[in-house]
């Protein structure tokens, strides 16, 4: 089984600990995006997957490609041009101060990649699924293109078309997204979304949610999903439901939804070490869950229990192999010393 | 708006993380100290802010004043002299074990300094607010007998002048903190105090409270706030409400007292990454309320939701903007990811 | 008063905070081993303790030696020969993620020791106390033998033995476990497990007691500690009791169990900084309490009282003072600073 | 006294000691720029400096200003707005390997924005010297504009001004290079230049100079110097002369060119911890001597031992005061320690 | 072109800087090992290099190979399997102190695998060039046998091979590194010595030198060379001359001979960052330079070019591009920076 | 054989690398101090060494005798009480920038000390040597007379008694320290000075001296130690004879005088690590090469052997065997990997 992703991989530069930026004259510096971390999750579950994006031709971009070598995930797709690496800013909330990202991702090699520069009939070729998020089309109008490109490749290859629909309001306005986001769903099998995504891009909206409260109401989910399923005829739509108490602590649960059914999943109430890319570590187990044959409870309890184990690992990568994820899942969350 | 305070910045030499003192052979050094947190605190939050004080002609006291004028507070009449700066070990504490502070702040060179070695005159010139605490006047008959002649100055330049009783056993008795105390409440116009410090300087006790256990009463401390009100005339006394459950966990509230009612402030659950500082931030945010006309109700709002913040921030200083404590003081405590 | 302990020191690889293994291309490097980490508890506490072992005489071993030594541990009989020293990389977990050790200790010298290579009878001259657990007799048939001699040699000079079962199952399995530790069971005075101990080694259960689920019966473990006694003839048996509600937060307490009496403790909702050496800080404890002729409460109260506060300390050793484990077993967890 | 400088301040990023890009997941993020390098300088060495850029108004962006306030440069003109601070990566070479910079400055808030966005006017009010790099002109036709304007005012308010050539050969070619810069030289008194610049901007080369092979000839300098004195009219010509012996070791000196005399400092041998920075501390000295009416020989003395300091000092900002300086003109370079 | 090389990839435990072993709680922790070097330089060239050795089913064995793996090493045919991963303990030595190895590396996977363990026909198939050191056979018998193996099936599949004598007094005597060297010979092509190895391994020495001394004679080399020719038929002799002054200064230059004629390279005078792996990174200079035709005077010259540059990147791994070897072949040594 | 010293031990603050002081919000924590150096070196060196101090009853006290204890050092007679351990800041020189310490030790617990607060008696029972240095008295008047004390004790129970004149002019003029050491050296059987000691504290100079330019002179040192050998009596003077080319660069070597002869040792170009220390680490050899009954020759060459290695060692104490200054003593000098 092989998976593609396309998008951005950017560099992360985050202070260590709970340090606000330049608090000390130093950054962790990893590499994250959307698309990428879901392929590196899925290569960790075993799957075969490789990553397409534009990276420029010096030592920033080579590192971004050998870390996702590191992991397995396939590389030599990859596009080398362009000016720079975009990068993401990170500073870790705590307890009721919450997480920050700033970002400067403008002008990258794949913000600026000419429509056509990347050959996805070629990636598809034995390939089973596609996945991309709403943050790439978000980047410019080049990539928008490019990414309606990849999606229509997909489909005519045959492969499954994921995508989370990953809302981020300081790349575009809900107007904009929901132009864009609307022509890629037509070519869209599985839509994954968090709380808030329906709603700010399609605005279709969970009744009685309250989300900066974090409640959650699991029929306002269903009906969402519903939803989405009639205005897109999805075969699947994920929902990650996570409950903020504080920037410490999160309750995380997801509902998947297909052939008119809900499934939802357990609730782990997790201590926070690192969220980011625990919406894509969530995607990477659906496409696992879905490529494997899960039935739809067992598909949710992996993705779920995968990336409620994400909270736990620093960066954006899920360093967490299918077997952990399925520990969980079975229901061992003791934490206890495995020696 | 300007405000103006005085009393000693120590050098701060903590063990990373968790480990004990000298677990490892390394220390965190920033610096601290009860005046000089409220100055910083004030300048985040856009006030004018100068700090007054003593430090050594050497490479550490110039630190320190480099520290101070990174974040806008304005340094110019420190006074530079004297052997030494105050040192203070922190050990933080963990689950059930206590944090651990070791003095070595005898001899520094605002203990030292001479009666009438600061231009206070200077200082409160087009200035609005006067603020100290306890620890200064502790610290030698040399800085009370200077506390007082600040406290004076201000209070004929027409400042409102604020103070923190903040007792420290290590630095003297109940008895010595009663006598040099006194004397200087007749010049203060709002006093703050923890839990302990009416009780250990003045002998003023909440009815029914057991610190260590951390149980607090709401009557007890209004009357607390009475009894002080009456005995000194303050305009308004304000009370941090600690409800310490472990190293890690604290319950943290305030109220405020003036014109003969208390408001009581929303109680946040925080989970420490650093503690100290605390009170001092809280000092910063009701002096920042009442700089601003805020109500009463507003105002201790602002000021716990600044302080419950400052307990996420590593180091004595609350990097915390006005903006972002009154966003937390809106209600939005769910520490979701800004981006 | 003097206590020996006998067994293996090793190498303690593990990455910074809740990285996981080579995440960064750093290992914190300490050391640590179920016997060591009594010696230097009892050293805190104030009694004279020795340690004694085999190490190579390379650089590696001598910074075993060292470390011991720094904590006032008596290493005049450890044998100096013999090719390694025994390893375990250690990586933390957070949250749902459980801690992983994996172990690289075979072939050390210790292990490799020949049967007669130590000076028991020295080490024990002067001496009240020998405490052994069940990993050293696990490591290979040479430990074995050697740890036979040396409970012999023990209770020859009237020393009273104690014996912490510690079940590993990547040591050995539980018939061979049970074999060998059936011989020792007769030397041994205080016998301390935890709640799997007494299940592995000598099948003994107790009822209703689901390990993983972390649910804990006080009838089930009066009942074990007594089929232990009358088997075995102990004097006493301690147990601990950790109810794990994951990696980050367990709920600890134990039981002491002698004369047909059983002394349940306090209970301690511990948020974990390294629980590692938690069950060897309860024995130390334990050994404590008895040399000093503690009742049985307050020997069981001093010994979770110490080791809940292990778990905020970092590292296998358990840095804690007789006088912070009383503070906290008097009652004082509020975890306050102390200033 | 009261010097004035323009251009950009980037964040730097650079890994850890001579490792090389992303060797770890680690960078030092400090703050460089040949402008505010020379600001800092003049700052330390007791001169009223002020430092006028263009910088997001993002945490990124406030921190370059904290950390310049720190040093005592006035940041008061500093324009917040635009979308990203600049940042150079910076791989530090060791023996023979060289030290490697990645530029990803484009787009930054400096490099567009409008002509006319900075007071400069305001700025020079009582001011005496304002000074550039050919690096601020290099960034944007805007930059390029507003550096025009900045001289130009600066001439009319009657400040000296000084230029450092500065050419990047990333930034633009030696065409675009001379076309700007030849526009500038008619406001500037003082020009700075390497060994490489006056050739690479202006053609004008020292005969017999081999800049890779590291041999400098004293008369072809003197040559370069008449030579641009004659063109542009200077008043004085100032020229670093560095032998590259390799990234551990050069030579470091100077000639200080003006009423047709040179005068040739002392030559150091230095073993580098960061040579970045180096030409900008020699301007510092060269700016700092002149103001101070020092003469030709004293001031490139002084300006050569500053700088030569500078390559003994992590970061672009040279830590070094006015006394330090002098004691190494003076002669002492013994390194011996201070006690 | 490409290239595979056999032998054991070990984990690397030295301590920061100049640290002694264990002065601080902390190891520096990568990968390293002659033949893992050999192939790792070799990708950085843009060969396709292939790394076969025998690697624990465990989490520090998977980590060895994501590290191959992000260089491009091929690592599809290491055997999983074993028990542990071999370490070294290094640590740095500095001016006059040496720089100290502790191996514990006895019991790995690699030393314990049984002959015939790995397909290197496979590996071989298509394959040009192999590559091992004389520490592979010393390891073990089973590791001499399988060398053997390895030698003789890439003599089959018309492959080059090269053999770096590497002799460690630590893991065989003399003798024993004769007896089983000799044996390998005979597949040998091109055998690479250092200062010491052919006299150590087969009684060949240098007349004049004096290894400790950090003299080297020419003439001497060459007739090594000669008689090494003589004895076993190589087409080609490589040496490494070292001339150590201190642990941070050495003279690094070699010899390349072949067809009866010796080329000398240039010497280069080394400040030294990490000189491990340092005649390694020669092997693979000289691999690539046969490879790639380049006449004996240009092999030897990129050779030490490269492993004169190896000297100055901390860890085994030779992080240096071809472009960089041939830019400091081509004459540029004067570490200036590139920007 | 047994030696003892008595003096201070500070804590050293230092910050890491070449930064210059609190450039980085951390420093180095470890222990040093004339004589405490002396006696980590000879347990070092297998002699019993106990060291006599006094150190306040908290844990930075506490901290600096178990580091003692990690090094063998007997502890049992420092004398816990006083109000603070003393603290000396220091940032390291790198090429012509200076070394620089600031003293913070004054009101130290050993300052502070009553004469007659320490058994010397009892330290000097079974002991051969004692030594201290020209700081201890310089302490202040206490130490001034503990010192005497010290020093009749060791001479009354038959030690040889030696004295590191170690002159300090942050501590006391040449006066007060002339008048204080004069007395003490009617005690001294052994004298060691570097190139300023003897004459700023006895105004004994060597001719042609030129301390800060770095030339020293053989005749001159040679004259110096028969100076004071006629003035004091001593059995021998050591002179250390430091060339300061700069910070990085020193040229060591030493004489030893005695019977009217000088013997000169080897000279060794180091490149420093960290050279605070390197006085005690030739003390410690000389009183080794002593004890042991080495000749004039070979202990001089021992002692600078084993103070040369120190320069490579980070922290005050030489972690240095006697085996490893015998061999560089023994002539290599290479740094060559020991493997």
């Amino acid at each position: 089984m092989k998976a593609v992703t396309f998008g951005e991989i950017m560099l992360r530069l985050a202070p260590e600990g709970y340090l606000r930026f330049l608090q000390e004259p130093r950054f962790q510096a990893t590499f994250g995006g959307g698309e990428a971390n879901v392929a590196v999750s899925l290569a960790q579950f075993g799957i075969d997957a490789e990553f397409v994006t534009a990276l420029p031709d010096n030592d920033i971009g080579e590192a971004a490609v050998r870390e996702l070598r590191k992991f397995g995930v396939q590389t030599s797709r990859i596009v080398r041009g362009g000016e720079r690496v975009g990068i993401y800013y990170l500073e870790k909330g705590a307890s009721q101060r919450a997480s920050k990202v700033i970002y400067d991702r403008k002008y990258s090699s794949i913000a600026t990649a000419k429509p056509g520069s990347f050959d996805f009939a070629a990636a598809f070729s034995g390939a089973d699924w596609f996945h991309f998020t709403g943050i790439t089309p978000a980047l410019s109008a080049e990539t928008a293109e490019n990414t309606l490109l990849a999606a229509k490749a997909a489909k005519e290859a045959g492969l499954t078309v994921s995508c989370d629909l990953n809302y981020r309001k300081n790349l575009w306005s809900s107007e904009q997204a929901c132009k864009t986001m609307e022509k890629l769903m037509q070519y869209v099998d599985v839509c994954v979304a968090n709380e808030e995504d329906a709603d700010k891009v399609f605005g279709i909206r969970a009744r009685g949610t309250d989300v900066t409260g974090g409640k959650l109401d699991r029929d306002g989910y269903i009906e969402v999903a519903k939803q989405l399923t009639e205005r897109f005829g999805f075969r699947a739509v994920a929902v990650t439901l996570r409950e903020s108490l504080s920037a410490f602590d999160n309750v995380w649960s997801a509902m998947l939804y297909s052939e008119g059914e809900a499934a939802f999943s357990k609730k782990y109430p997790v201590h926070i070490v690192d969220r980011v890319g625990g919406g894509d570590s969530f995607c990477a187990g659906v496409i696992y869950g879905m490529l494997n044959g899960f039935d739809r409870q067992k598909t949710v309890e992996f993705a779920v229990a995968a990336s409620c184990l994400k909270h736990s690992i620093e960066g954006d990568f899920n360093r967490i192999s299918a077997a952990e994820a399925e520990k969980l899942a079975g229901g061992d969350a003791s934490g206890r010393v495995v020696r």
